[in-house]
């Protein structure tokens, strides 16, 4: 920004008692009302972390190396930022705050870094998984809105590990996607594919992350699951993932996924199911009815649970488009 | 860390108003009360901040790939994670909390990203700057402790940009450090060298830490300084910078550095100074009288304030080597 172009209100002689308000101040300068508000709690925030701690330089230079660490660790492949936030409890948070869930509607769960965007298109009824050690696995859906009428047509990306628990895009070697598709559902809301058997897998850890973990004495498993992602117009975006019950991960995934309502159990399939599904009879079908919330409900939803937090938190703020901002009336 | 070692508390169902408790248990195992303190207020405040403003996954995602740029730039010779948190005032704030200065001690100010470990070590009177288009300047310094005592033999980080308000590591093509020296104190506290006089220069923003500046309508410059660092066993670590009085940016510094009793004024040499430091009648000197403090009064100030901190703060915490953590008696 040219300096000249700039009215910055005077700050000098900045200490631990003035320096917040400064910041703030100098940061308020932008016609961005949100940006301004969010960057208000941020500095907020960080400063009461480093005063609350104490914080000393040695400490804010490990803190600086161990970001920069995090950051040079990324690539077109590995996203260590968002492996930090999902271990940080982050992930699982915000897709919370920004998919609230009426009750009966299916629960979100963490992205991870793992989604991409080159999954093929395929028909209902095809394999995504071309891994041959992989148990056979049969996956029977349906998606209904909140009234329990089919919802036709969805967009839904499905990703998976492979039987050694690794996604196509952890091989550097690998010649396409694997593991991963992208369905329609059908007009009855159904939608089918054949998959294999999701296996427990830690998380990355040869990284700045995962020597955090060792740190902290956790581990970096998650237990067996499979990503589903859901998008229609006129519906809220749904991320989230099937978990197999009883996988020894359960109760201490790393990233803090798992939820009751998203456990399955895993059933051979019968002779009927067998031939109308071909595949061999006791094969493993995983099934599961998905509940799509609509625009509105999530709107209306988020809209209500914001004004809640924000009088909870006695700001005046008003809320736009669902997000808080300062009321500066 | 091998699952089968590690005794995960249980955590599911993670919700918004769970998952911060949970993160936090999960994070306490460690046997270092200290990092387990630093982590859970970490992990409150960003769960805190995350929840205030109702933080949208498109923000997060943008955060995401801010972080990840903001890593990215950094190199041997560039560390924007450290101007983040210059113009955030988090290293002005840091650097206040672990180095309380008593009254009529010579203040602190940012170290920023410039200080390099490859100065050369000179005698006094040398010249640290070879930019002829430099405007020569003697600086004439003391060095005291807090009884008035001259301070023998500290060591002094000395560096400054060139006229056109680069430091030495900023230019690809450069041959060796430059504008930055090492000089011990003599015997009567003094310390002296040639330099140029110090210019106005904007922190390097061709990054993520310029883009976010311009978003905020900041602007990115510095008034004309030079950094000072002094280390000697027994006195408290000073990092600190001279301002020249009146300059441009002397109240918009763009990471918070200026401090009143650090602004200088430079006069021209009179005859005796010029004839005793061998330069022209007329060069600018910069004089200051550095002030250090003992390890033990800043000890006692650090672990003061700590106390008052934690008691406004209301928790149980006790202070260990001057940093909180858990009182768990």
């Amino acid at each position: 920004m040219d300096p000249s172009k700039v009215n910055v209100p005077p700050a000098m002689n900045m200490t631990i008692d003035n320096i917040t308000q400064n910041t703030v101040l100098i940061n308020s300068q932008a016609q961005d009302p949100r940006l301004t508000f969010v960057l208000e709690r941020l500095v907020s925030h960080v400063h009461d972390f480093a005063r609350e701690t104490r914080l000393s330089s040695k400490e804010w230079m490990a803190s600086i190396q161990f970001l920069t660490e995090v950051g040079q660790m990324c690539s077109d492949v590995r996203q260590e930022f968002i492996l930090l936030s999902d271990i940080l409890g982050l992930s699982l948070l915000v897709d919370s705050i920004d998919h609230p869930k009426p009750p009966h509607s299916t629960e979100g769960s963490v992205l991870g870094p793992f989604h991409t965007h080159e999954a093929e298109h395929k028909e209902n009824g095809e394999a995504i998984s071309h891994d041959k050690n992989g148990e056979p696995l049969l996956v029977l859906c349906t998606i209904k809105d909140s009234n329990g009428k089919p919802v036709e047509g969805a967009k839904v990306d499905i990703w998976e590990t492979d039987s050694s628990g690794h996604y196509d895009v952890q091989y550097a070697d690998r010649d396409g996607p694997d593991g991963r598709v992208v369905i329609k559902s059908k007009e009855d809301g159904s939608f089918w594919f054949k998959a294999i058997k999701p296996v427990p897998y830690p998380i990355p850890h040869d990284g700045p992350v995962g020597k955090l973990l060792q740190k902290l004495h956790r581990h970096a498993f998650r237990p067996s699951h499979m990503h589903f992602m859901f998008e229609k117009p006129g519906y809220d975006h749904l991320i989230t993932a099937l978990y197999l019950r009883g996988d020894p991960y359960e109760t201490s995934d790393a990233v803090f996924g798992v939820k009751e309502s998203l456990l399955v159990d895993l059933e051979p399939a019968d002779d009927a199911t067998a031939t109308q599904y071909h595949v061999k009879p006791g094969t493993l079908v995983l099934k599961y009815d998905f509940v799509l919330v609509s625009d509105k409900e999530a709107d209306d939803l988020r809209d209500e649970k914001s004004r809640q937090a924000l009088a909870a938190l006695g700001r005046r703020v008003k809320i736009i488009d669902g997000l808080p901002v300062p009321d500066v009336d």
